[in-house]
């Protein structure tokens, strides 16, 4: 049986509608069945691209849907076709691993205001027939949400076994858990938040305005112009990046270690490896992650503040919740801090949620929910297990 | 009796021969009295641009050196010409101030590489007749402090009552005590290192390249082309600046209030405070710093590891000195944390100096040093008075 059964056939194999967005799952939504943005705006024709991993079983109870970060993708576990690099969570999600997928329906989908075939910037706007640019409206957290929530109802998923995801994702899981609580079973948010601080959104200022000084940018219309602002993108994700590590990694990959050389150059080449380091991390960003994208994802995470719908009031996001919470955090990650994963905890605490907190010893900084991190991954499968059981469907390595 | 008797009179008032550059005492070496260069280079002519305050005493034993960080100037406790503001730390110098003007001889001199009088990028270049550009050799910490022995030198004294200074001028502190161990009876590194960790060197670039990406640097070649590189130096500060602040004051001052209006605006305006105050430090920068300056400065710091003059042993730095040593650090400067000061100081330990280490409570950051920290403050009036019954001459309030 293959992993998209449960897919309608007519959906399968479909390509979306601009030429450099490679193959993916992919559902249309006509202009008469629009979706409705935070901004007040209704979005249609829009489009989102999945993939899905696994097979849903008949009572479509073992549905787990992953929620990708800023620059992530809806190839969590397979083949990312523009980079041709491994699926970015394979650590996490495939078979045998803690989000097993020869017994759970994972469920990817690219966000709204991304650039990999769900509806975005780079979109062609069918009112003008050019690429939308900066007239998109402005994309929420809550949008991302609404437009999977629509997915799921599409895949004609009730309730999601589980909604998990890092970064941005958890922030996705945070929304989903509130907006939706009879629909997640279990939700994970793992090195995420419940706003974005004054900090976050600083360093995301930082990025776009880098984008925004490119000339190539061009107020956002530079695809019609076929160019592409390449540069103020590279700076972008460097600062980014340096955001992503904790001052330790940092010292014990790269250090003050010269690049290929024993002395010095006196000269403003890439002396050092972390230099050339962030350079690589810039110009290979470029070749796969669309300007305009960036400025309305950065957006969203500036503009979440959980609360805000709830009166200021966060346990309120989370009143007579049903959901168990997995919450997680890293001892290293000063970007998006234990601090943080805190207040989501004292939220839940205070409407008597089910939660368990976990902060994970790691040096890796924030990035640490991507990388080898045997803790996480333990904590995970425990989880997991528990919600399983709680569900009433077996676990992986049981029968049903 | 003028603040400056004791700088000879050919040499007051003297203005430096770049247009833009504002008055300023200077000191200008022929072509025949170079300064040597870590890069091998020798640099002639050369000029070094400063400022003094209070009277020099006849001994010659009250002179205190400040060094200046990374955008800092010379005018320390009086209006910077350019910008019209008043000194970047009046707090700290001036009459009845911890560092007492009526009482001390403070000199502060614009750093080597930089932009407001001292040889920089943006001086002429003899051997061409236009600015230097990329053709000024890079400069390190420790050439900054030869030129300012020589500014010494120039002024006839011969020891220093005390070198003081913060961050890069805290590293140039460190230098002095290090390569001129009998001309510093006292040193004050505040939020300081021996050495630029791998995520300072990782910030700096990000702001370097956001400078180079620029297509108004051309090349370093701007100013003869009547261009500015504004956008890329305004990126770069703005990337350099959430790194002056902490997470703390960042959610203090700014949180996730909104600028001027009631609701987001859906839009890439500057919707939070955080984004316009960032915006107006990128924006003002540019009106009184040289990007080809930020370049050298920055590069400095990034090669600036102390150690690596001594076999990579910090202690050997300090061997046998009889320098009195005061290290500061700030419980929330992430960019300079605590730890790099205990480094420092354990190095001074490990050498039986004379040092006393004060880590100081304060929410505010890398730029504690900067701002109005009572206790920084009364630790450094404790500790110049210390070191000045040492010296055998009168503390502040005490006759002579």
């Amino acid at each position: 049986m293959p992993a998209d059964s449960n897919t309608p056939a007519a959906l399968n194999d479909v390509k979306a509608n601009e030429a450099e967005t490679p193959s993916s799952r992919l559902v249309r939504f006509p202009a008469e069945d629009p979706l409705e943005l935070d901004s007040g705006t209704r979005l249609g024709p829009w489009q989102i691209a999945y993939e899905t991993y696994g097979t849903l079983n008949a009572e479509k109870s073992n549905a787990i849907l992953v929620c990708h970060a800023l620059t992530g993708d809806q190839y969590v576990a397979s083949t990312n076709p523009v980079t041709g690099k491994p699926g970015w969570w394979q650590l996490m999600v495939g078979p045998g691993k803690p989000i097993d997928t020869d017994h759970y329906f994972v469920i990817c989908a690219n966000v709204l205001g991304g650039c990999l075939g769900t509806t975005g910037p780079a979109t062609i706007n069918p009112e003008t027939g050019t690429p939308y640019g900066l007239d998109l409206p402005v994309i929420t957290i809550r949008d991302m949400v609404r437009s999977q929530a629509r997915l799921v109802d599409h895949l004609g998923i009730e309730t999601l076994f589980a909604v998990i995801g890092g970064s941005m994702g958890g922030m996705q899981v945070l929304q989903w858990a509130a907006s939706y609580p009879d629909r997640v079973f279990a939700a994970v948010p793992i090195a995420a938040a419940a706003r974005h601080t004054s900090q976050n959104i600083a360093f995301h200022e930082v990025g776009r305005q880098a984008i925004m000084a490119d000339p190539n940018w061009r107020g956002g219309n530079y695809i019609g112009d076929n160019v592409r602002p390449t540069k103020g993108l590279a700076v972008a994700r460097m600062a980014a990046h340096v955001t992503y590590m904790s001052d330790e990694s940092l010292h014990q990959k790269f250090g003050r270690n010269l690049q290929d050389r024993e002395n010095l150059t006196f000269g403003f080449d890439a002396d050092f490896q972390i230099e050339s380091y962030l350079r690589h991390q810039g110009m290979t960003f470029v070749d796969r992650f669309d300007a305009n994208s960036y400025l309305y994802v950065t957006r969203a995470m500036d503009y979440f503040d959980l609360s805000q719908e709830f009166d200021g009031v966060l346990p309120n996001a989370f009143e007579k919740t049903a959901t168990r919470f997995c919450v997680m955090s890293f001892t290293s990650d000063w970007l998006f801090p234990t601090s943080e994963s805190r207040r989501v905890v004292k939220a839940l605490n205070a409407v008597a949620a089910n939660v368990s907190f976990v902060e994970i010893e790691s040096d890796r900084g924030h990035d640490s929910f991507l990388l080898d991190v045997p803790e996480m991954f333990e904590t995970i499968q425990g989880f997991m297990t528990g919600a399983a059981h709680a569900r009433g469907i077996p676990a992986p390595g049981e029968k049903a």
